[in-house]
């Protein structure tokens, strides 16, 4: 531990309290390393302020001592976001503590959550009022609403709702200098200069740390309606997400995954049924919640069979064939995972270019690394997906990891630029993908980026080492 | 002209030709004016750049010869927001010969729109495809897609889909130090770092200028249902506002008016009629879309009849006489100036705060400022009116205006903070809001604000005098 960084704990062990503190080895480690276990960091302490103005007191004393801090929530980044780095520089600043929800009100449909408040819990909070909470991801049960909103979180179901920058009507969150930025009223019209609450949902902690968030919730469906359906070739896929983009405003998920995804899983996943009979090159996954119900789906499903949009499809017969459908679906990186070691990427680009994306880049990446498969799945409707790059058999995992993959990485990430996307599309930047962002970036990009992080962080103590690096103070500034 | 204007002129020469250099006086009057004729400038030239490459020209040599620009579109400013200085140091830059429809592309409903196309041209663009560019206010005739960015415009249809923010998918800009950012790709997930789009959107042109935005386009209805509706008092409208969010999700306006309002409108527009008979106290506006049509409005209605929170309704038979609603509430503002000088104040207010604030802040200023007369109108459905205070009668306009309206500003304005509302809905700040900006920001805010533009604009050359003022350096800085 640096002196400055006694010194800090010195002057917050009085506001924090010994809950607020730990400087326990054990307890401290597990949030020292991500959860995919490919960062590892070292955190001298933990804080963990209970309170807004608990916050707002570390940070202010952290800024005097000029001793960084990594917020974490969940610990559930894909991308190193939470970790702190290496060196023992920086204190993780925990905002689990702060998980109380202020308040939930069905009638105007919102509800404001601390930082800490674990997603799955308001999920369930929202439902105890009849209303919804319409974002969802498979970390559910760890993600915190500080970490969503401050990645700007997506999921399955953004196609409809959005992604949480939609969601989000209002943030609180503590400056770099300690001071408090009360932004919780959900006014729908708010034009007093730049929008804070926009800036900070996404900046992965490195302006600000939110504290809490005004959230929309929506009414909860009356029906749900959830398809598996079969085609050639996702230039169809896009055609079907077209027809039902136009007959419903109610599609909420439009998910596509290729035959060598679905093997997978079958594979992996012990009691887990191909849901159509037959080969099939690639697989989509449609849920609405029109009144129509089975009637729209079956309507829009049978004129693309005919059509020779789609070669098969089933509805859903209950909810738990829904569900069977959709852990089909999120099983797809643990059985991926256990075929070998893969470069990941999370991409996007303008959804008409999805799908030519899709079959290119896949031919594209295997002629340039032979031995290697290369296949994407995931939300065709929001022309986002994950596109793994697995090791060709007999891949030295170390090597592919150390060696291989940031040659793949910047592959893949040439081809998403020149495709006119983006290399970060619902993950965010981290620490993984700092160099990346740096490397692809417009000069009028990096320059705003990095003149922004400068302006709200001008001592760097916010989330270091992520999302962008502060240019080195210019001779004589 | 400064030698440093007429050297940037001398520079500019080459790159925007005869058409991109106005000097003349006459030429250059009608936009040193606002259009309300509240604030009053000089510019000795107007730039008018026809391409973003001739914008980031301009913008460059503005910034090495430290020259200010004054972006305009429009010139539809309610807050003197396109008024240059009164000094002579900044020169206009005017975005209107760049009015080019990039694309518009009906199946994937996005448009792309160069910083001068008109209002109304994009409506008229998106309707010949098809689609709907769904954002309309009163000044749609003269409103540029750039100046609707930058200042987050609002409008009578922000209820079901938002206003610019909403509807704006990228920009393209110029930064100040004259690099292009290129943000048009119309990605549905995109976390490379600060979100740069969301940055300049309400901007008010102080950071960058926006040259181009990719916009939204809806479908257009099949149906739409007008209805207008007298209640005793704004809680009971709210109420009925919630049963018809929770029946349709089209709903497209909700808008109150006083009959104060409503009767400056009969006295002042020669053919207007009132759409009831008798007294009423309040007046709703209601629109929606859903394919219930005027079924769904009959029973919510009805049903607010039966229950005494409407004392009488009428729902447009005919195209023509939705019209005829439509007109008298976009003549409020003209009737009401035929009234007397006032003080108006575009202000917000979380919606379920809307009813008690209209009755107490009027309340409160006729007791405060006696032989005035104090009432709202506007979006009810968004927490957004217009709050006049109209002149005691006889009172001199000059010292209304120079003197009262400061005074009676300011407690306006500290009524809508103590409802933890906002002073600038969706007008902005422009130059007619900054002073009480600064009074009314909380420190953090204050201190975020300053710093964006200081990190954005170093040198304050865009929009000077507009939205926050740079602090001045720090000594030792």
């Amino acid at each position: 531990m640096t002196p400055a960084q006694s010194a800090l704990l010195d002057c917050l062990r009085p506001v924090l309290g010994a809950k607020g503190i730990v400087t326990d080895r054990d307890a401290i480690a597990p949030w020292e390393t991500d959860w995919r276990r490919r960062f590892h960091g070292l955190a001298p302490a933990l804080l963990a302020p209970a309170s807004t103005a608990e916050v707002a007191a570390t940070v202010a004393a952290a800024a005097h001592f000029r001793v960084p801090l990594v917020p974490q929530g969940g610990n559930s980044s894909m991308v190193g976001g939470a970790t702190p780095p290496a060196d023992g520089s920086a204190l993780i600043l925990s905002l689990r503590r702060m998980n109380a929800m202020r308040r939930v009100d069905a009638e105007a449909g919102l509800a404001v959550a601390e930082a800490g408040v674990i997603l799955s819990d308001l999920h369930d909070a929202a439902l105890a009022v009849g209303r919804r909470f319409p974002l969802s991801l498979g970390a559910k049960g760890n993600a915190t609403v500080g970490g969503l909103v401050s990645t700007n979180a997506g999921g399955t179901q953004v196609l409809r709702f959005g992604s949480m920058r939609g969601l989000v009507a209002g943030v609180e969150a503590v400056l770099a200098d300690g001071s408090i930025h009360d932004g919780l009223a959900p006014l729908k019209k708010d034009n007093r200069g730049y929008d804070l609450t926009q800036l900070l949902v996404g900046a992965e902690g490195t302006l600000a740390i939110v504290t809490a968030a005004t959230l929309r919730l929506v009414p909860v469906p009356a029906t749900r309606t959830t398809a598996w359906a079969a085609t050639a070739d996702p230039q169809a896929a896009l055609a079907l997400l077209r027809r039902f983009s136009h007959a419903t405003e109610t599609l909420e998920s439009f998910e596509i995954l290729p035959r060598e995804s679905l093997a997978a899983v079958l594979a992996y996943v012990a009691d887990a049924r191909a849901p159509l009979t037959g080969e099939h090159r690639w697989h989509l996954l449609i849920e609405h919640t029109d009144e129509r119900g089975t009637a729209l789906m079956e309507e829009l499903l049978g004129s693309a069979l005919v059509d020779g949009l789609i070669a098969d499809a089933t509805i859903a017969a209950s909810d738990a064939q829904a569900a069977g459908f959709w852990r089909l679906r999120e099983s797809i990186s643990d059985s991926e995972r256990a075929l070998g070691p893969a470069s990941q990427h999370d991409l996007s680009v303008p959804v008409d270019a999805m799908p030519r994306f899709m079959i290119e880049a896949a031919a594209a990446c295997e002629a340039r690394f032979p031995g290697t498969h290369a296949s994407g799945f995931g939300h065709l409707g929001d022309g986002n997906i994950h596109f793994h790059v697995r090791a060709a058999p007999g891949t030295d995992p170390a090597r592919w990891y150390a060696e291989d993959v940031p040659v793949v990485t910047r592959f893949v990430d040439d081809l998403v630029i020149a495709a006119g996307g983006s290399i970060a599309a619902e993950h965010g930047i981290g620490q993984m993908k700092l160099g990346e962002l740096e490397r692809l970036s417009s000069p009028a990009r990096l320059t705003a980026l990095r003149a922004v992080k400068a302006a709200m962080d001008p001592h760097g103590i916010l989330n270091p080492g992520k999302l962008v690096t502060l240019a080195r103070a210019a001779p004589g500034q």
